[in-house]
Protein backbone atom coordinates (compact mmCIF):
# COMPACT_ATOMS: atom_id res chain seq x y z
CA UNK A 1 0.00 0.00 0.00
CA UNK A 2 1.44 3.53 -1.27
CA UNK A 3 1.13 6.25 1.03
CA UNK A 4 1.22 9.88 -0.93
CA UNK A 5 2.38 12.65 1.04
CA UNK A 6 1.08 16.30 -0.16
CA UNK A 7 4.31 17.92 -0.12
CA UNK A 8 5.14 21.62 -0.41
CA UNK A 9 9.16 21.11 0.52
CA UNK A 10 8.16 22.56 3.27
CA UNK A 11 8.77 21.64 7.32
CA UNK A 12 5.27 19.82 8.21
CA UNK A 13 4.89 17.83 4.34
CA UNK A 14 8.47 16.83 5.14
CA UNK A 15 8.15 15.60 8.07
CA UNK A 16 5.12 13.94 7.81
CA UNK A 17 7.24 11.97 5.06
CA UNK A 18 9.46 11.03 7.25
CA UNK A 19 7.92 9.92 9.59
CA UNK A 20 5.68 7.65 7.26
CA UNK A 21 9.05 6.11 5.78
CA UNK A 22 10.52 5.35 9.04
CA UNK A 23 6.97 3.62 10.05
CA UNK A 24 7.71 1.20 7.66
CA UNK A 25 5.23 2.65 4.65
CA UNK A 26 5.68 3.41 0.80
CA UNK A 27 6.00 6.62 0.53
CA UNK A 28 5.37 9.20 -2.80
CA UNK A 29 5.45 12.97 -2.51
CA UNK A 30 3.06 14.58 -4.61
CA UNK A 31 2.72 18.13 -5.14
CA UNK A 32 -0.29 19.31 -6.85
CA UNK A 33 0.37 21.40 -10.04
CA UNK A 34 -2.89 23.22 -12.17
CA UNK A 35 -0.79 24.42 -15.24
CA UNK A 36 -0.46 28.33 -14.48
CA UNK A 37 3.14 28.08 -13.37
CA UNK A 38 5.75 24.91 -12.49
CA UNK A 39 5.35 25.94 -8.77
CA UNK A 40 6.09 22.19 -8.01
CA UNK A 41 10.32 22.62 -8.54
CA UNK A 42 11.33 24.09 -5.12
CA UNK A 43 9.70 20.35 -3.81
CA UNK A 44 10.88 18.82 -6.29
CA UNK A 45 14.63 19.99 -5.08
CA UNK A 46 13.60 18.76 -1.50
CA UNK A 47 12.35 15.73 -2.28
CA UNK A 48 15.34 14.80 -3.67
CA UNK A 49 17.32 16.15 -0.77
CA UNK A 50 15.80 13.56 1.61
CA UNK A 51 15.60 10.87 -1.03
CA UNK A 52 12.03 10.49 -1.73
CA UNK A 53 10.29 10.15 -4.87
CA UNK A 54 8.26 12.75 -5.97
CA UNK A 55 5.39 13.41 -8.68
CA UNK A 56 3.37 16.27 -9.86
CA UNK A 57 -0.27 15.45 -9.82
CA UNK A 58 -1.73 17.69 -12.70
CA UNK A 59 -5.13 18.88 -11.96
CA UNK A 60 -7.68 20.56 -13.23
CA UNK A 61 -7.15 24.10 -14.35
CA UNK A 62 -10.84 24.52 -13.24
CA UNK A 63 -10.16 23.98 -9.61
CA UNK A 64 -7.51 26.67 -9.19
CA UNK A 65 -9.83 28.80 -11.19
CA UNK A 66 -12.63 28.59 -8.95
CA UNK A 67 -10.57 28.87 -5.74
CA UNK A 68 -9.07 32.54 -6.97
CA UNK A 69 -12.76 33.35 -8.06
CA UNK A 70 -13.35 32.72 -4.18
CA UNK A 71 -10.31 34.57 -2.83
CA UNK A 72 -10.92 37.54 -5.05
CA UNK A 73 -14.16 37.80 -3.52
CA UNK A 74 -13.75 37.18 -0.23
CA UNK A 75 -10.68 39.46 0.04
CA UNK A 76 -8.97 36.65 1.66
CA UNK A 77 -7.62 33.82 1.24
CA UNK A 78 -8.97 30.82 4.35
CA UNK A 79 -11.94 29.65 2.28
CA UNK A 80 -10.29 29.71 -1.08
CA UNK A 81 -7.87 27.63 0.36
CA UNK A 82 -9.76 25.26 2.62
CA UNK A 83 -11.38 24.64 -1.07
CA UNK A 84 -8.59 23.99 -2.76
CA UNK A 85 -7.01 21.46 -0.22
CA UNK A 86 -10.08 19.52 0.11
CA UNK A 87 -10.57 19.19 -3.43
CA UNK A 88 -7.24 17.97 -3.85
CA UNK A 89 -7.43 15.38 -1.42
CA UNK A 90 -10.96 14.04 -3.08
CA UNK A 91 -8.65 13.54 -5.93
CA UNK A 92 -5.27 11.65 -4.22
CA UNK A 93 -7.85 9.56 -2.92
CA UNK A 94 -8.65 8.12 -6.07
CA UNK A 95 -5.50 7.40 -6.81
CA UNK A 96 -3.65 6.18 -3.47
CA UNK A 97 -4.65 3.64 0.04
CA UNK A 98 -3.18 6.23 1.94
CA UNK A 99 -3.18 10.11 2.22
CA UNK A 100 -1.31 12.53 4.40
CA UNK A 101 -0.48 16.21 4.41
CA UNK A 102 1.22 18.17 7.28
CA UNK A 103 -1.68 20.20 8.83
CA UNK A 104 -0.56 20.34 12.46
CA UNK A 105 -2.81 20.43 15.45
CA UNK A 106 -2.86 24.31 15.59
CA UNK A 107 -3.33 25.02 11.78
CA UNK A 108 -6.08 26.55 11.08
CA UNK A 109 -6.24 26.27 7.68
CA UNK A 110 -6.61 24.34 5.03
CA UNK A 111 -7.29 21.50 8.03
CA UNK A 112 -10.44 18.53 6.90
CA UNK A 113 -12.03 18.51 10.41
CA UNK A 114 -12.92 15.24 11.69
CA UNK A 115 -16.24 14.63 10.36
CA UNK A 116 -14.79 15.38 6.79
CA UNK A 117 -12.26 12.98 7.65
CA UNK A 118 -14.74 10.27 8.34
CA UNK A 119 -16.62 11.30 5.13
CA UNK A 120 -13.35 10.98 3.14
CA UNK A 121 -12.32 7.51 4.35
CA UNK A 122 -15.70 5.73 4.04
CA UNK A 123 -17.05 7.13 0.60
CA UNK A 124 -13.15 6.67 -0.76
CA UNK A 125 -12.16 3.91 0.95
CA UNK A 126 -8.92 5.35 1.92
CA UNK A 127 -6.45 6.08 5.15
CA UNK A 128 -5.90 10.22 5.68
CA UNK A 129 -3.17 10.97 8.12
CA UNK A 130 -2.34 14.39 8.95
CA UNK A 131 -0.01 16.23 11.92
CA UNK A 132 -2.59 16.35 14.84
CA UNK A 133 -0.66 14.43 16.93
CA UNK A 134 2.16 17.57 17.23
CA UNK A 135 1.60 21.23 18.49
CA UNK A 136 3.63 23.46 16.82
CA UNK A 137 6.31 23.44 19.26
CA UNK A 138 6.56 19.74 19.21
CA UNK A 139 6.89 20.33 15.41
CA UNK A 140 9.70 22.72 15.64
CA UNK A 141 11.29 20.80 17.61
CA UNK A 142 11.77 17.81 15.92
CA UNK A 143 11.92 18.95 12.55
CA UNK A 144 14.94 21.51 13.72
CA UNK A 145 16.64 17.84 14.76
CA UNK A 146 16.00 16.18 11.23
CA UNK A 147 16.36 18.72 8.74
CA UNK A 148 18.43 21.60 7.52
CA UNK A 149 15.92 24.58 6.92
CA UNK A 150 15.91 27.89 4.71
CA UNK A 151 14.27 30.68 5.85
CA UNK A 152 13.54 33.09 2.80
CA UNK A 153 11.27 35.38 1.87
CA UNK A 154 8.06 33.74 -0.15
CA UNK A 155 8.50 34.14 -3.84
CA UNK A 156 7.29 32.17 -6.93
CA UNK A 157 11.03 30.66 -6.88
CA UNK A 158 10.93 28.76 -3.77
CA UNK A 159 7.58 27.60 -2.88
CA UNK A 160 5.75 24.85 -3.33
CA UNK A 161 2.40 25.75 -2.01
CA UNK A 162 -0.75 26.48 -3.37
CA UNK A 163 -0.29 29.83 -2.88
CA UNK A 164 2.02 30.03 -5.97
CA UNK A 165 -0.37 29.72 -8.85
CA UNK A 166 -3.32 31.04 -6.71
CA UNK A 167 -1.39 34.50 -6.77
CA UNK A 168 -0.20 33.76 -10.02
CA UNK A 169 -3.24 33.40 -11.76
CA UNK A 170 -5.02 36.17 -9.27
CA UNK A 171 -2.76 38.60 -10.39
CA UNK A 172 -3.26 37.24 -14.29
CA UNK A 173 -6.77 38.13 -13.70
CA UNK A 174 -6.48 41.76 -12.52
CA UNK A 175 -6.88 41.50 -9.23
CA UNK A 176 -4.07 42.28 -6.53
CA UNK A 177 -2.41 39.15 -5.04
CA UNK A 178 -0.31 41.05 -2.70
CA UNK A 179 -3.37 42.49 -1.11
CA UNK A 180 -4.48 39.14 -0.33
CA UNK A 181 -1.52 37.21 0.58
CA UNK A 182 1.08 40.04 2.19
CA UNK A 183 4.85 39.34 2.31
CA UNK A 184 5.98 36.39 4.70
CA UNK A 185 9.00 34.12 5.50
CA UNK A 186 8.81 30.54 5.25
CA UNK A 187 10.38 27.29 5.31
CA UNK A 188 11.84 24.82 2.69
CA UNK A 189 13.66 21.75 3.71
CA UNK A 190 17.19 21.38 2.01
CA UNK A 191 18.62 18.04 3.65
CA UNK A 192 19.07 16.02 6.47
CA UNK A 193 21.29 17.42 9.27
CA UNK B 1 14.64 17.30 26.15
CA UNK B 2 13.16 13.83 27.70
CA UNK B 3 9.69 12.54 26.15
CA UNK B 4 7.66 10.48 28.79
CA UNK B 5 5.74 7.92 26.83
CA UNK B 6 2.41 6.50 29.29
CA UNK B 7 2.84 3.07 28.12
CA UNK B 8 0.81 -0.03 28.86
CA UNK B 9 2.52 -2.45 26.90
CA UNK B 10 -0.12 -2.30 23.84
CA UNK B 11 0.41 -1.52 20.72
CA UNK B 12 -1.10 2.34 20.67
CA UNK B 13 1.53 3.18 23.74
CA UNK B 14 4.18 1.04 21.56
CA UNK B 15 3.57 2.34 18.44
CA UNK B 16 4.01 6.12 20.15
CA UNK B 17 7.78 4.93 21.74
CA UNK B 18 8.86 4.05 18.30
CA UNK B 19 7.77 6.94 16.53
CA UNK B 20 9.28 9.23 18.73
CA UNK B 21 12.14 7.39 19.29
CA UNK B 22 12.42 7.12 15.47
CA UNK B 23 11.93 11.07 15.27
CA UNK B 24 14.94 11.65 17.20
CA UNK B 25 13.62 11.91 20.75
CA UNK B 26 15.15 10.73 24.01
CA UNK B 27 12.36 8.57 24.69
CA UNK B 28 11.46 6.75 28.36
CA UNK B 29 8.48 4.96 29.25
CA UNK B 30 6.80 5.55 32.09
CA UNK B 31 3.44 3.28 33.85
CA UNK B 32 1.66 4.45 36.60
CA UNK B 33 1.14 2.55 39.64
CA UNK B 34 -1.02 2.80 42.82
CA UNK B 35 0.15 0.45 45.18
CA UNK B 36 -2.33 -1.79 45.03
CA UNK B 37 -1.32 -4.11 42.54
CA UNK B 38 2.01 -4.59 40.52
CA UNK B 39 0.38 -4.06 37.27
CA UNK B 40 3.13 -2.81 35.56
CA UNK B 41 5.16 -5.86 34.68
CA UNK B 42 3.75 -7.24 31.50
CA UNK B 43 4.47 -3.38 30.42
CA UNK B 44 8.15 -3.45 31.77
CA UNK B 45 8.52 -6.90 29.51
CA UNK B 46 7.30 -4.88 26.27
CA UNK B 47 9.16 -2.53 27.00
CA UNK B 48 12.82 -4.53 27.31
CA UNK B 49 11.48 -6.50 24.31
CA UNK B 50 11.47 -2.81 22.27
CA UNK B 51 14.75 -1.48 24.01
CA UNK B 52 13.32 1.10 26.27
CA UNK B 53 14.05 2.31 29.51
CA UNK B 54 11.10 1.55 32.00
CA UNK B 55 9.71 3.76 34.69
CA UNK B 56 7.16 3.08 37.05
CA UNK B 57 5.64 6.22 38.38
CA UNK B 58 4.74 5.52 41.95
CA UNK B 59 1.84 7.93 42.30
CA UNK B 60 -0.76 8.41 45.05
CA UNK B 61 -3.23 5.84 46.38
CA UNK B 62 -5.89 8.55 46.38
CA UNK B 63 -5.42 8.89 43.02
CA UNK B 64 -6.90 5.20 42.05
CA UNK B 65 -9.61 5.27 44.98
CA UNK B 66 -10.95 8.42 43.98
CA UNK B 67 -11.11 6.59 40.18
CA UNK B 68 -12.79 3.58 41.61
CA UNK B 69 -15.44 5.31 43.72
CA UNK B 70 -16.25 7.45 40.27
CA UNK B 71 -16.48 3.96 38.52
CA UNK B 72 -18.98 2.78 41.51
CA UNK B 73 -21.39 5.86 41.83
CA UNK B 74 -21.69 5.61 38.31
CA UNK B 75 -21.94 1.87 37.28
CA UNK B 76 -19.70 2.34 34.19
CA UNK B 77 -16.26 3.07 33.61
CA UNK B 78 -15.40 6.30 31.17
CA UNK B 79 -15.70 9.35 33.33
CA UNK B 80 -13.22 7.15 36.24
CA UNK B 81 -10.91 6.59 33.47
CA UNK B 82 -10.66 9.89 31.94
CA UNK B 83 -10.34 11.17 35.41
CA UNK B 84 -7.23 9.54 36.41
CA UNK B 85 -5.69 9.52 33.13
CA UNK B 86 -5.74 13.22 33.20
CA UNK B 87 -4.45 13.12 36.74
CA UNK B 88 -1.70 11.05 35.75
CA UNK B 89 -0.62 13.68 32.94
CA UNK B 90 -0.94 16.20 35.09
CA UNK B 91 1.58 14.92 37.23
CA UNK B 92 4.03 13.79 34.36
CA UNK B 93 3.90 16.73 33.36
CA UNK B 94 5.75 18.15 36.49
CA UNK B 95 8.57 15.85 35.46
CA UNK B 96 9.16 15.95 32.04
CA UNK B 97 9.26 17.95 28.84
CA UNK B 98 7.33 15.66 26.56
CA UNK B 99 4.23 14.15 27.67
CA UNK B 100 2.76 11.39 25.23
CA UNK B 101 0.26 9.02 25.02
CA UNK B 102 -1.27 6.50 22.51
CA UNK B 103 -4.53 7.74 22.02
CA UNK B 104 -5.86 7.29 18.82
CA UNK B 105 -8.07 9.72 16.47
CA UNK B 106 -11.02 8.11 17.03
CA UNK B 107 -10.41 6.90 20.64
CA UNK B 108 -13.22 8.19 22.62
CA UNK B 109 -11.93 7.92 26.33
CA UNK B 110 -9.78 8.52 28.30
CA UNK B 111 -8.71 11.44 25.62
CA UNK B 112 -7.75 15.31 26.07
CA UNK B 113 -9.49 17.52 24.36
CA UNK B 114 -7.62 20.50 22.48
CA UNK B 115 -8.81 23.20 25.07
CA UNK B 116 -7.55 20.61 28.00
CA UNK B 117 -4.05 20.19 25.57
CA UNK B 118 -3.78 23.88 25.19
CA UNK B 119 -4.85 24.24 28.78
CA UNK B 120 -2.01 21.61 30.05
CA UNK B 121 1.46 23.05 27.91
CA UNK B 122 0.48 26.48 28.62
CA UNK B 123 0.56 26.24 32.40
CA UNK B 124 2.90 23.42 32.56
CA UNK B 125 4.97 24.52 30.02
CA UNK B 126 5.37 21.07 28.66
CA UNK B 127 4.29 19.49 24.86
CA UNK B 128 2.16 16.85 24.59
CA UNK B 129 1.77 14.10 21.73
CA UNK B 130 -0.81 11.80 21.14
CA UNK B 131 -1.82 9.42 18.20
CA UNK B 132 -4.58 11.84 16.98
CA UNK B 133 -2.75 11.86 13.47
CA UNK B 134 -3.85 8.07 12.90
CA UNK B 135 -7.01 6.76 12.99
CA UNK B 136 -7.32 3.06 14.12
CA UNK B 137 -6.84 1.32 10.81
CA UNK B 138 -3.68 3.28 10.18
CA UNK B 139 -2.39 2.43 13.68
CA UNK B 140 -3.34 -1.23 12.99
CA UNK B 141 -1.59 -1.29 9.96
CA UNK B 142 1.25 0.13 10.84
CA UNK B 143 2.05 -1.35 14.19
CA UNK B 144 1.02 -5.07 12.22
CA UNK B 145 4.02 -4.01 10.24
CA UNK B 146 6.35 -2.76 13.12
CA UNK B 147 5.40 -5.76 15.79
CA UNK B 148 4.76 -9.04 16.82
CA UNK B 149 1.75 -8.83 18.89
CA UNK B 150 -0.02 -11.06 21.12
CA UNK B 151 -4.08 -10.76 21.14
CA UNK B 152 -5.17 -12.32 24.61
CA UNK B 153 -8.09 -12.45 26.76
CA UNK B 154 -7.51 -9.85 29.59
CA UNK B 155 -6.27 -10.52 32.85
CA UNK B 156 -4.26 -9.04 35.67
CA UNK B 157 -1.22 -10.70 34.51
CA UNK B 158 -1.05 -9.69 30.69
CA UNK B 159 -1.76 -5.84 30.94
CA UNK B 160 -0.68 -2.67 32.47
CA UNK B 161 -3.53 -0.16 31.63
CA UNK B 162 -4.98 1.49 34.68
CA UNK B 163 -8.62 -1.44 34.63
CA UNK B 164 -6.26 -3.41 36.40
CA UNK B 165 -5.71 -1.92 39.64
CA UNK B 166 -9.12 -0.34 39.30
CA UNK B 167 -10.37 -3.63 39.10
CA UNK B 168 -8.66 -5.41 42.37
CA UNK B 169 -9.47 -1.94 44.53
CA UNK B 170 -13.22 -2.07 43.39
CA UNK B 171 -13.65 -5.95 44.46
CA UNK B 172 -11.27 -4.75 47.50
CA UNK B 173 -14.49 -2.39 47.87
CA UNK B 174 -16.81 -4.95 47.77
CA UNK B 175 -17.66 -3.92 44.23
CA UNK B 176 -18.02 -6.43 41.07
CA UNK B 177 -15.66 -5.34 38.64
CA UNK B 178 -16.45 -7.81 36.26
CA UNK B 179 -20.20 -5.61 35.85
CA UNK B 180 -18.42 -2.88 35.10
CA UNK B 181 -15.81 -4.18 32.77
CA UNK B 182 -17.15 -7.59 31.06
CA UNK B 183 -14.35 -9.82 29.70
CA UNK B 184 -12.37 -8.43 26.55
CA UNK B 185 -9.27 -8.93 24.27
CA UNK B 186 -6.30 -7.22 24.42
CA UNK B 187 -2.92 -6.94 22.50
CA UNK B 188 0.09 -7.09 23.97
CA UNK B 189 3.69 -6.05 21.94
CA UNK B 190 6.49 -8.45 22.65
CA UNK B 191 9.19 -7.57 20.07
CA UNK B 192 9.30 -5.78 16.59
CA UNK B 193 9.23 -8.27 13.69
Amino acid sequence: MKAAVLYSGGKDSSFMAVMLKRLGLDVELCTANFGVYDSYIPASKSAESLGFNHKVLDLDFEILDKTCDMIMNDGFPNDGIKFIHETVIEEVADRYDIIADGTRRDDRTPKLNINQIRSLEDRKNVQYINLDSFGHKSVKLITSNLFEISHEKSNKDNSSDYEVEIRTLIDEKGGNSLDIFPEHYQTRVIGYK
